[in-house]
């Protein structure tokens, strides 16, 4: 993919204190898709000591934000205008792993899934998956 | 309210390992109705510095799940089945507080409102709205 | 209101085959507020008698785009992006009442939410609740 | 499939009469899958002579309810809690088809997406893409 996006997809998640926070990593961009994990502890747990709602809730959003800034002309950037995401089964992993790519990419409007599974005793389940609809903006 | 149903709200969120972990806490607990607050600083922060989507529907997801356990019985339980939120504002804020209350509070189905405000410079705006759908489970 | 904003909305209603054809109705219009009826029948009908989840979207989709159009410049125009509907009760009702309002009007995006309320026996109940997104657009 | 499912699926097609009303053929169900079609018209149309997005939510949800209800045992039934739908382009069609499967059945709640194509001159385009939350519920 051209290096200049890919770099932009870098910088969205290298300068996102959140994520850093969170331990959530870019392990692969390209053009209209994005890849994420994150190695859950004991901080990410909500009272049943599953993974919490919001941890899952945050890798969906931001790694669909990868997928729709793979796309973008480097002037531009992304902002989620709203997301909806299902949680499929209880999610209990070693291992997340976010997948997301782009189902349309306009020019005001970009609509991007993603979909989060557990990897778990080396089995890899799928536990969310959410829409995303961002806005482009020029920098 | 019965006070068997405000002390497990107060459990949903003191065992929460995530929610404490990112400073969200609970201010206010009646039938039907659920309140937090966040003082958001550096590590909440998104790329652009705006408080990231994922703080702000982790707010709206757990403060949901808050106003739904305080109408159940003792013995049930719940957890969040889907979510959908709309960022309508970019979130710049001193103070975040998130006000959720029960759309509808069915046996097995729970249907939840939460809006995020943002306090600054001591005016409170509108930046999120969320629709929580939880299922009802008995422990 | 401004009346060429009142009539831009009459003309949103009048102009749309599918809902002069299911028999919405536009009832009243004001700043950033809409609201509508419908006097379902048979062939509004589900499997199960009740009134179709179809019907209930459409008639929360068009509203909150009545309630977006209210507040547009006469040359803009709105189009939905997306909604998200719940079904809080199974609607049965002589009537249904839908009234949506705007929770954010940005210059390209406005949020708009519908409520759909079932009349039978003289007695509302909630039976839907949406969130609309729409774009604007010059035309 | 087994001919009991097929055969609870067609009837969720054949007594739903807002669903013939509108024109909505069931073409193709197999198990966790259905598929539907529909000619429009002009009744169909919005105010700028696009499919209404009324139609093709009403599509997306009954579709889903169909690839639902061909993995659920005999003596159950399914029904809409909530949906979520993006209009990715606008509907200009010759034909609709949509297709929906099932992404996650539970027990109780069972999670589906649909998705609307859009044929005009021989060319399908994805117009809509939808997530269907329903309730299983027992005769």
């Amino acid at each position: 993919m051209d290096p200049a996006r890919e770099n932009r997809v870098r910088e969205i998640f290298n300068r996102a204190n959140f994520i850093r926070d969170l331990g959530i990593e870019l392990v692969r961009v390209d053009d209209g898709i994005c890849e994420t994990t994150l190695i859950p502890s004991e901080r990410h747990r909500q009272q049943h000591g599953l993974i919490h709602a919001g941890v899952l809730a945050t890798m969906a959003d931001h790694t669909a934000g990868g997928a729709a800034g793979s796309i973008l002309d480097v002037r531009g950037d992304v902002l989620s205008i709203e997301f909806k995401i299902n949680f499929l089964r209880p999610a209990i992993a070693d291992r997340l792993r976010c997948q997301a790519q782009v189902l349309r990419g306009g020019k005001t409007i970009i609509v991007a899934e993603s979909e989060v599974f557990a990897e778990k005793d080396g089995q890899e389940k799928l536990v969310s998956k959410a829409t995303v609809t961002l806005a482009v903006r020029e920098i």
